[in-house]
């Protein structure tokens, strides 16, 4: 997130966590920023204009709706919120206090081949979009994860936290604003030592423009693919239809940003990496010097996680096979 | 159909159709075979132990019915019913009559990426099957289409025709005896012309040894794809996952048969081509001779089909965007 900003034309001022070793880290290497010595430090200084958190999920929501009463816009990491409730203080927040809240939904806007897949359906290059399948595969690694990955409650479930991104992506690609939740499923299919993680996980959408959707979350990456996992966009339009193999051509590659066009004219393979850039973060910084709403609408971000967290609440939850 | 079983070993006697052209262009590719007068002709001839049958698809149910009275092994194309009551009939005069009736599952039984997806699911390559995606869409060419194409009572609906396939395949590789149909939806998006027509449909199901499935079907192929449909199965297992590109690599090459495997070990591209052949027709010929079941069971055509035509029947119908 910092990185973004900053390539953009953000100036860093402060970092504050509970955890020295981490704001170390965070230090080595952004060694401008001072660190503080609480949140409320950060959240009071008059000299930022934005804060943005990757706390603890479970902790998103009210930290922003905290930064915005303090008149700061807020940038929150993904998942921001693991309840409606948080997620409608936060919107009336944001009614109130005329503040901003983003989120890092990093998928799409930090994806070259997101970016330009974007940009071919703005030219029209597949018609009108039909349908997206989305497939979120994980690395579980959990020689790394925090306690807190394996409670449900801190994180959201797996269509709160890597659902959202796909429903932002759906809804981003296709236009709709708000979906129905036609079905949705969690599944702990081979964690039993987690009995209460969610390995799997997948939605069927209705979007209230007629366009559909399915996603399929997993953390299943097996150790031989060379990337965290092997993210896949399809998006289906009434001309042609793209392919997005978002960090990794499977196979033929080891890490890379791959967008797959087929259409009346074309069948193209073009490869991403370095054609468009991020312009998220630069619509963001304008957006919040500006006042205006360019980078993301402030709706799209609610509606996308009063979807994610619908479906999460809907999910029929499966248990391991029977053997 | 013909062709699969002539190069296993079988004998072709006799052909018919009510369509002289057609069976023209039948007897110009296979000229051993006798043009008979009618079906009954072929029916009755005692020379004549299996019957291959791609009449339209209403029709078939009940041809086989009566083949399968008259003494004969049947071979249908997909889909072999249009209705839950024809599937009845023919599961009756299985019983009865102890005759055998196959079903040209041709995307699983006539690729040869598919028949090695089985040889390595079989070697335990990615363990335990979890989940199938099934992408099966088509070229419409309407240029091409006899009027039956447009009658959903003749051709049965677009789950019920491509779906089975897909259905087909999750059966097969996940290992399950049946499923659950947890939503299924098909929808005229931008066929206009033909307005009782399915451009498109998608299935989810749950299978009863806990596998999941989800499969999407459309008739959007665009023109400049270099085959009739970007056929894609996804299967992911507990240990790894395999992705097979049926009939071509998309942007890489114009026609080919793709297995992608990534495991703990390895993340392998496999040609496919001319590596499996299709063991299929010789164990199906095997069968009628020897009454064994070891090419497909019976009762796995049956659970097919009827979990198609449930997802036919339980589907959401969506129609046009609204402009």
């Amino acid at each position: 997130m910092c990185n973004g900003l900053l390539e953009a034309g953000a100036e860093l001022v402060s970092v504050y966590d509970p955890d020295t070793v981490k704001v170390n880290g965070f230090l080595s290497k952004f060694p401008e920023a001072q660190p503080a010595a609480s949140m409320d430090e950060v959240i009071n200084d008059p000299s930022i204009n934005l804060i943005a958190c990757a706390s603890i999920p479970r902790d998103r929501g009210e930290i922003g709706t905290k930064a915005m009463h303090a008149g700061k816009d807020f940038f929150a990491d993904k998942p921001p919120f693991v309840s409606i409730e948080q997620l409608e203080k936060c919107r009336e927040a944001c009614r109130s206090t005329g503040r901003k809240f983003f989120v890092y939904f990093s998928e799409r806007l930090h994806v070259e081949a997101a970016v330009y897949a974007e940009k071919l359906i703005k030219e029209g290059a597949i018609g009108r979009v039909i349908h997206m399948d989305g497939f979120g595969p994980h690395r579980h690694s959990p020689e790394i994860r925090p306690a807190w990955f394996y409670d449900k409650s801190a994180y959201g479930g797996i269509i709160c936290d890597i659902g959202s991104h796909q429903i932002e992506q759906f809804l981003y690609y296709t236009g709709a604003k708000s979906a129905e939740v036609e079905f949705s499923r969690t599944a702990n299919y081979h964690t039993k030592e987690y009995p209460d993680f969610e390995d799997f996980g997948e939605v069927v959408l209705t979007g209230d423009n007629g366009a559909t959707c399915h996603i399929r979350l997993d953390w299943f990456t097996p150790d031989a693919l060379p990337v965290w996992g092997d993210g896949r966009t399809f998006i289906l339009g009434t001309e042609g239809y793209i392919e997005l193999r978002k960090y990794v051509n499977l196979c033929e590659d080891s890490g890379g940003s791959h967008v797959f066009l087929c259409n009346k004219s074309e069948c193209t393979h073009i490869q991403a990496d370095e054609k468009t850039g991020f312009p998220f973060f630069g619509s963001l910084i304008r957006d919040c010097l500006d006042r205006t709403e360019t980078s993301m609408p402030q709706e799209h971000v609610f509606n996308t996680m009063e979807l994610a967290l619908k479906a999460q609440n809907a999910a029929r939850q499966d248990k391991f096979f029977k053997e």
